[in-house]
């Protein structure tokens, strides 16, 4: 005879518990990064803390241990930090003196502000890849419109103006085509880089992995299509990139998360171009273009980006399946994304739909879906139509 | 030019949120079933609370929306239900009167006390499935010594003495080899049902979902291994089960899912044996012999009771790996786990780990672990040593 019968005997009284130590990471940030590295501190029963600007905030919903502050207040910052081991980001837009501060005053910082800093200054970060030799498009700071247009006549007009620091998903960045561009641009007072606009074949993305001892994890590369400078379908792997393209996206990406001493994950966009690879932008965080990795890859970036920070053997970077696609649901004008739950599913059940929490504004990224299989095409034929649905209510939207 | 840089766009002010409507599911009860329906709820982002005994259970550590009470009282049963639009459980034990009474409020019971009880009364199990005519061990309600006896006389020796009602995971389940035995559970004053004890080549589980709507969707049948009447194992595909077996397990859950009125999941547990498959017990709900489909199928058992709850169309139960192998990990002796997670992840990048952040103690299930790969015994093989590492420290415990 085995064991008696105890219909309640999960949990013994407080006192009887024995007490393990488990570290305690804390994100700031809880948009829809934190919001996905939440079932991964699950899954891994470490502590996660999150500082939210507001408590409905994507992540906030969802996770209870959220403190509401100000993330460009260092006060915030240092009562948030002494509750964590250890501290890393959803966004980039902590003020670089605030990290500094909370450095000196020992906060563990992963990634720290010596690599944030390369993901915060476009200009530091170009001129730091190109000391390294890494392959970047032509660049240069610009102050007036004279600077443009000496710029523009050694690249070619359209000139692309970044602002260098405070950009993201399409936001900060201008294509201009003439002089009365540029001068709008450069009228919003803000430090501006020059960039040529590259003819590009495809943009691709490298994922990386770095840890505070130095191992390295290199997701396969893959191919992101962009429409109006935000992030709309990511196939995994990039089709038809040879084994030596993606041997070097992903040394490349490796060796810029070593040399900016990336603690956590590095995603590298790039561009590909007959000429080769060139790097259009760095994130040290989860990003975008690592989302299929939740349903498509080994180890999710979000467990990965908690394995670096935390000092743990970074996990299996593989795929489980031949080609993932995912394709970024954007708000619609109707409010109500649930309503279309029923058609979606009934139409594709092999549809993964991930939403975010957030009020539906139009253009406004609120979920992803991710399918899974062996054609590529198919795949984003698939994951197209359910963003759609979600979307607009019927198949053929874009 | 495209877009104005915003450096926090993310959030209008909470009157400026268009209000879109989503449906509350509550789930009794915050063990690590509901912890792991979390993430589920929160890539569909629906709305999701938890009846918890206590604020340190399992689920409640990881999510916002709990509520501590007792789900033997009518009272807090009723206060929870209030603020769920669906109501569906973690465990079992609910009791079946309370159930009655909240239907009769008009509470949206998922699955519902009709088909709970099946769940809970394991004679009324046997009786039901016995009219079916699913095949099931020999039984007898058994109320003293020469009633177990004479079922004895019938069936040999050793008897299995099971608990009608209350037991799980080895709990009121007891294999008597001798009349002395089976009187010191006697002695338990317990409703007791007689079984035969089953000479089986194997064990397996059938897990299905059915939604109100009447669709159902059935997972690979796995190959479960058990010890001391814990699941220790769960192979996804079972090796070797011929097509016409694993049919004919999936017809059988699903028709006993389509008899019983279940909506959500049931997972049918089964012996395997040279005359064909037996019943041996069915619940109603994410099931132990399910975690794989977490890693290793394209809708988490999770996702597919939450969807099947809220009658949404189910989603894909199929593989995306040729096999999957789940190991659950018991308490050893020491408190620390996480101390060990370098040691695991170092071993074995591949390895997926699930921890529940329970309390350890000897022989209590705390986690387990998940790898996917091509070779069922490989991967058998290195999920035992992940778990023996997590349990004990070394590799070759058991």
């Amino acid at each position: 005879m085995t064991e008696q019968l105890d219909e309640r005997p999960e949990s013994p009284p407080p006192g009887d518990r024995p007490r393990a130590w488990i570290p305690t990471v804390g994100m700031v940030g809880a948009g829809q990064l934190a919001r996905m590295t939440g079932p991964a501190a699950t899954e891994l029963a470490i502590g996660f803390r999150l500082l939210a600007d507001r408590p409905d905030d994507s992540a906030a919903l969802v996770w209870p241990d959220v403190e509401v502050g100000d993330y460009r207040s260092l006060d915030d910052l240092r009562a948030f930090a002494a509750g964590c081991d250890v501290v890393t980001f959803d966004h980039e837009h902590v003020p670089a003196a605030h990290l500094r501060a909370l450095e000196e005053a020992g906060v563990v910082l992963r990634p720290g502000p010596a690599a944030l800093r390369f993901a915060q200054d476009k200009l530091a970060m170009r001129e730091t890849l190109a000391e390294l030799g890494v392959p970047c498009p032509r660049y240069e700071p610009v102050k007036d419109l004279a600077e443009v247009e000496r710029f523009a006549a050694q690249v070619g007009w359209p000139v692309v103006l970044k602002a260098i620091s405070g950009g993201y998903d399409g936001k900060g960045v201008w294509v201009c085509g003439t002089p009365a561009e540029a001068t709008e641009v450069l009228g919003l007072g803000l430090p501006l880089l020059a960039e040529e606009h590259v003819a590009f074949d495809r943009e691709l993305a490298a994922l990386v992995a770095r840890s505070p001892h130095r191992q390295g994890a290199a997701y396969p590369v893959v191919q992101t299509v962009q429409r109006d400078g935000i992030c709309r379908e990511v196939i995994a792997p990039a089709p038809g990139l040879s084994e030596g393209r993606v041997a070097e996206a992903q040394a490349m990406a490796l060796r810029i998360a070593n040399a900016l001493k990336v603690t956590g994950l590095l995603a590298v966009e790039l561009f590909e171009t007959p000429d080769g690879l060139l790097v259009n932008e760095l994130a040290m965080r989860p990003h975008n273009t690592g989302h299929w990795t939740m349903d498509g890859s080994v180890t999710s970036q979000f467990e990965q980006h908690l394995r670096a920070v935390l000092d743990l053997p970074l996990g299996h970077p593989g795929m489980t399946v031949p080609y993932a696609v995912m394709a970024n649901l954007l708000g619609g004008t109707d409010p109500d994304v649930y309503d279309k739950y029923v058609h979606v599913m009934a139409l594709d059940p092999g549809v993964k739909v991930h939403l975010y929490g957030k009020a539906v504004r139009p253009g406004r990224k609120i979920g992803h879906v991710t399918v899974l299989g062996d054609d590529p095409e198919e795949l984003r034929d698939r994951a197209r139509r359910a963003v759609s649905y979600l979307r607009w209510g019927h198949e053929d939207g874009d």
